[in-house]
């Protein structure tokens, strides 16, 4: 990976739940300064077909390198699974997505090689994870459920309510049926509902946090910031649509106050790959 | 309004929830034939600008007008609440929200004039309920509550289950507090919701189904169909993205399997109110 020293780390993804992608960079790489475009007003990407994903991707990925990105970070579970291969050839600085970073760990993590993974319908149904985990260990066990009602739970605020507790418990119970001993959170919103997951599941199963995991391979991968440049790091918010309880979603996902923020017109992204 | 008597009853929504309400109309009107379009690509219209929900609505309009409707029913709370006037002023056939027929209903209904009103973020952020009724009747209390958990809960199928009953009683007792007699379903998904939400608010409060109120105002001011025309009404199903479950969610939502369904791409629907 040929890395140039200058510029932020780009974040793009579907919606806000990737900020807490963004949330672990700025936990792990406080000296560097992140540009994040969330596509809410396109959302959501899980239901939508591979063309479609991938199309957005691009507009997406070309929309950070405008900005003057040194990397760009696929903060999106969906667009992992379908469109990296693409904007890997198109982009001329690195590209990291958060299937490889978390299927990595949980193969580090399993000792009896049975791995649960939970998703949105889009991503289970892609078998990403299934699929790059099998090429990596045949003698691998995974098991994907999906698990539609927990995407509005974290983005309500839900996080430790009784409510989402009985609701992950009925989604992970063929999963803990199976006896894994390691759970892929395959969803860039379910970090906020770790706590409950965690406790639905029991201590001796391991939680593997995507967003941990992609910003560790960050941390290991990316020449760092050009020390000239950084006057303290002055991050950028970008998003398509600004939608109802914008500021009070994205706080949760990130984990403080996010500022002032930028909006990007649907006009603006689809003129950004030029004709057709 | 001038009606011509042939063609189908043209019904659209964001999404497949306004199944409901075509549900409702083949209840209510069993000779009429109904063509349906669901932007399943482009959903969810709730949290999105005003400009943007018009311009689909009129592109969703324009759809169903090339496909010979005689009538458009906007079987989408967050469309109707802002896209109605526009398409009034250009369509050349009877147009009808799922707003007014609700709010007529619940006004009908109440003895005490506290009415309630459930609904996404979105319908109850514009206040449509709110406005039509106090500018009905100046007495009237509505209080409207955003219950954005209901969607995905009846989209999961969940109609009858113990979180769904949880869910609606957290939402719902402030409502409640208020001393409502009555409860508008401000959203057309929640017809499939309707028992568990009648044992949470008990048997004293009137619900109010738009699905239902809709069919029943398209009964009274429609003229009947061209009797020389039927020869059993063939219904026409249409939606821009086929999403996972499609078929399940929609047999949910019609309350019958819904046959074939016909794909129309977001080109065609991009290009079909010519130039800018």
């Amino acid at each position: 990976m040929a890395l140039t020293m200058q510029g932020p780390i780009g974040v793009f993804d579907s919606g806000i739940g990737g900020l807490t992608v963004v949330r672990e960079i700025f936990n792990q790489l406080p000296n560097e300064t992140v540009t994040f475009f969330g596509d809410t007003a396109r959302l959501p990407y899980g239901p939508k077909s591979s063309e479609t994903v991938i199309q957005f991707s691009r507009q997406n990925a070309q929309l950070l390198l405008s900005r003057g990105v040194r990397s760009i970070v696929v903060a999106c579970n969906t667009a992992s699974a379908v469109a990296l291969p693409t904007l890997e050839r198109e982009c001329p600085v690195p590209v990291v997505g958060v299937i490889v970073p978390g299927a990595e760990a949980a193969l580090r993590e399993t000792r009896t090689g049975r791995i649960g993974v939970v998703g949105t319908r889009g991503t289970i149904a892609s078998r990403a994870y299934d699929n790059y985990l099998a090429a990596q260990r045949a003698d691998i066990f995974v098991r994907g459920v999906p698990c539609p009602l927990l995407v509005p739970l974290a983005e309500e605020g839900w996080t430790d309510h009784p409510v989402t507790e009985r609701v992950v418990g009925e989604y992970i119970a063929p999963l803990l049926a199976e006896k894994i001993d390691t759970l892929i959170l395959g969803c860039t919103h379910y970090p906020v509902l770790k706590k409950t997951i965690q406790k639905v599941v029991g201590p001796d199963v391991v939680l593997i946090d995507n967003a941990v995991e992609t910003a560790a391979l960050l941390c290991e991968n990316l020449a760092p910031a050009d020390p000239t440049e950084t006057a303290g790091p002055i991050h950028r918010f970008m998003v398509s649509d600004v939608p109802h309880r914008f500021q009070e979603e994205a706080e949760l996902f990130l984990g403080r106050p996010i500022g002032s923020i930028e909006q990007i017109t649907l006009e603006e992204l689809e003129a950004i790959l030029g004709g057709p």
